[in-house]
């Protein structure tokens, strides 16, 4: 079985609380970091202009569970998983793992929005652009 | 109905992202901080000595859904409920509004932990003194 | 001696590192949510308009010295000095202490500039109405 | 002329604040990452076991000044020169800089230190073994 999405990342100190672990708040940032990254693999961007709009994809919802501690300087291999794409959502799911060890699993739904500057964000149909990549890689999961 | 905790926190512009929002992961944090104020509240620390031993509450599991976007120095009411007791854990829920407008819920599930430097965490029960006290909130839930 | 300008706040468990006292990167926020907190006290915001302009303080420059650890849930109180007012920029100095006890001093120079969404700040004189209170909190130091 | 150690890194979505560049706090924690990639590059760590003893590095003081903003998804180019290595004590000169643009400089000096849990750290002589590799580097710059 494959992933569709692998990437990796070092645990650095400044992500470490004092029970001497990964702060459990850090590995959201690393999901975020591990989507972008997905989406400039599939040529978009964080904020792209896609059909003459600005388009983001802010999140409506979160979660991880934890499994086993992480240290400083641990290496976590990220695996994304395109769970689902729908008309306006996606829903990712994250894996974390060091070493072979299971370390977290998360799961995030992004709402694709046209955004403009002082508006609040509007949802909107994923672009078909957008849509066709990202369902090839639910495909793959 | 009333909450049995309550808090309150400013948006603070570090917390705040390109999108011209408080960042998605900041809600944990904020999060962390009421359920550490709420123990504090009931004569307990984030690390606490009790019968002898040190003990913490690590996470197992967190999950926030986001409602509407939150900006820069607005003053986020935070109402926590002590959803579940359980032997060895305990689940909280968090609703985040701003000026009666519903911002966020979210929950996390935090394990009664043995802590010693250098060691993994080794789950506990909950000391009776944490457990009647939290089954008190509980209840007014 | 008096200073013009003090806060408090508790050192929060996501603030601290493994190495078990609040991460050095951590006082830069305070350092910010102090010196907004001054400027609200003064009628303004992070982000002003004044004189039909929007008006915000980016930093040129920041510095801390660490003298003393500080560790989760200890309060620490922040002395806010407004050291230089200029043309264009304030620089406010903070001092941090803990019971008495110093824990570190820092130093930020902001630089009052025109904001536009999706251009590089600009740098223009502090509007008269902001550069007398700051003068008038810099004479009180 | 050449520096000594040179890395590079993306700024994250999560770096960047509602002025829609990064965080002037961010620098710090790109400083302290770089130098403890370069400590690794040494064959150290963050907290290293010499002779017998557990080894850290604690910050006495770090700066940064900043020439122009940097956004999402820049990579920046981070150079880093050690400047001066005492007895107990390394100061580290950090240059961001972005496709030849001038981003920020900082500086950080971090303090040898025995570290022992629960307890102060306490300043000690660098290990010769550690001293240098550092002057080494230094001779370099």
């Amino acid at each position: 079985m494959s992933t569709p999405f692998h990437t990796s990342r070092l645990v650095e100190f400044s992500d470490t609380d004092m029970a001497g672990i990964m702060h459990f708040s850090a590995f959201f940032r690393y999901m975020e970091a591990a989507e972008h990254e997905l989406l400039r693999s599939l040529g978009f961007s964080v904020y792209s202009e896609i059909d003459g709009m600005a388009i983001s994809f802010p999140r409506v919802a979160a979660s991880c569970q934890y499994h086993s501690p992480t240290r400083c300087e641990e290496v976590l291999d990220i695996d994304v998983t395109v769970h689902r794409v729908g008309t306006k959502s996606v829903t990712y799911e994250f894996q974390f793992s060091h070493d072979g060890r299971d370390v977290a699993t998360g799961e995030m739904t992004s709402v694709c929005c046209r955004v403009e500057h002082g508006q609040p964000p509007v949802s909107i149909a994923i672009p078909d652009s957008v849509a066709d990549k990202l369902r090839q890689l639910a495909a793959a999961s």
